[in-house]
């Protein structure tokens, strides 16, 4: 049985498969640009990728979008923030952002116990 | 003639004067929650409070709020982030917010200008 | 010299004056829907007008619109309610939706001074 | 089995034949308002119904609320805007909400496929 | 088989168990602060639970939330208020929030046909 | 005397050069695609230039921004969409966003009155 995790993950794939399967050439430059507004440019005395991932992640949870938070997490993970250093940055969300956050924050919670159990 | 900068933090602190000369507990306790979101938790094994400027930066961005944007920026600058850096950061917030963040992004850009201009 | 609230009425009677001077019947009826909405009901098992305009401050300062907020609060003062149970309703908007209402609030606390300055 | 759009469409007509099974008549009449922003106005020297069914998917989509996207789509289906146009549409409503409405765009995506086989 | 309203509150505790069971000390003060927002103040001169539940309801309708509107009905439903003078309060919210509120109000009704069921 | 529109035309101007003299790419790059998502895509069987201004129209009113709005009424007035055409799209808004979105459409009627006195 998938976990909530990998459904989706799954999920994601197939929809944004159908979505860049496009000739517009707009919403394949946005995809472009989503992507490299995350990448690594620190070279360039910009940002690293792993700071952009945590602001990602915070943009994602005001805003209350819970398949944002959920890819931003996995990122987050993947970039070695610990769960005491993601829990800070969502403390700030939930300052900035207030009460109604917190039901996406309970389910952020949730997916950092799946997130940290598959990496172990 | 007072700049911008200088009318946007006098305003800031007549209103913030005012809304925490209360008798109120919750909004006291909101304002002191407020202010340790955004210390320095290094120590804890958590987030330096520079980190935390920039995470505050971007989720003013894509709220859309031009006071809570001008704040942090101001913070950001004192924390030592340079134009190259607070720009990534902005970048970050115009991709996941959109282009209805662009005339708050404008106005940020004008007031960062100012802000680099008083720090040298 | 005009107050910054008589100002706010002048500038909001003259705009509502040219967006109801319409032809346009969608546009009327929203704005008979809208009065509507904050009459009394209460002879007919409902609210009464009174606990209305509160719904509709907080609505307003969870939404971050100043010109809602302040008509609202001048609302809230005609209907009788003190300081105290403003500010408590004000609290509960500032918790739910987070420091982003904070500049909101302090402009509110400005407007509610002068309001309780001209009743009085 | 059902399919997403026949149990979207379901779970759709329950919740409305509840909502407007009552004596407010504030709920009923901002129904009527509703159906009628979409009526066509040509006639009158305003928009076709066509245009507006555009319209409201745009805002849907900035606003970020799945259940009127999927509805606003049916109508456009039905209106005879082709896949090429909607996808040109909701390009819009990417760059101006942002990265922010890329899985509802997922979804939409998804549930475009679903509407166009059952057209043809 | 559970209920959906049982099914919301056994999910909503799961979260909620794993999101205070931190050591931060910024999220387990939110959590106060929200509690704490609620409570009776008229011994004070300010608002009382009732009324404030009521506040707690439109303000989570403006702001879209599913869980924070169903959360608040239950509050409402316990505190006394009847299905008419909630109705009365969605309302406002209808007309504030516009129709992007309406799935959102869909679904509140079914969980108040569920939540007076269960209180008769 | 600038009027209201020509200072907006000249502010917008001085941040938009201010924030596109920039090094970042992504900034650039958005800023064309930002155009590019409103250009002339009839002759490939996608949308009309005028079509996708009243798109941006709708959703600057429901996204609730000043500057956006007041950038699209132009660019609708300039596409030769009439007065009557403009006021049945934000009325299309006005249901979509609700009364929240009123204090931008009383400052959009006072707009179009400049503009289309400009362009007689």
């Amino acid at each position: 049985m998938p976990s909530p995790m990998d459904e989706f993950r799954r999920r994601r794939a197939e929809g944004h498969a159908r979505l860049v399967d496009t000739e517009h050439l707009g919403i394949k430059r946005f995809h472009r640009l989503d992507a490299d507004a995350y990448a690594d440019r620190s070279a360039e005395g910009r940002l690293d990728a792993r700071t952009k991932e945590l602001l990602g992640l915070v943009a994602s949870a005001v805003l209350r979008c819970d398949d944002c938070i959920t890819y931003h997490l996995e990122q987050c993970v993947s970039a070695g923030w610990t769960l005491e250093e993601i829990e800070d940055a969502l403390n700030v969300a939930l300052v900035v952002g207030g009460s109604i956050t917190i039901p996406h924050l309970r389910r952020a919670r949730l997916t950092l116990d799946e997130l940290f159990a598959q990496r172990d």
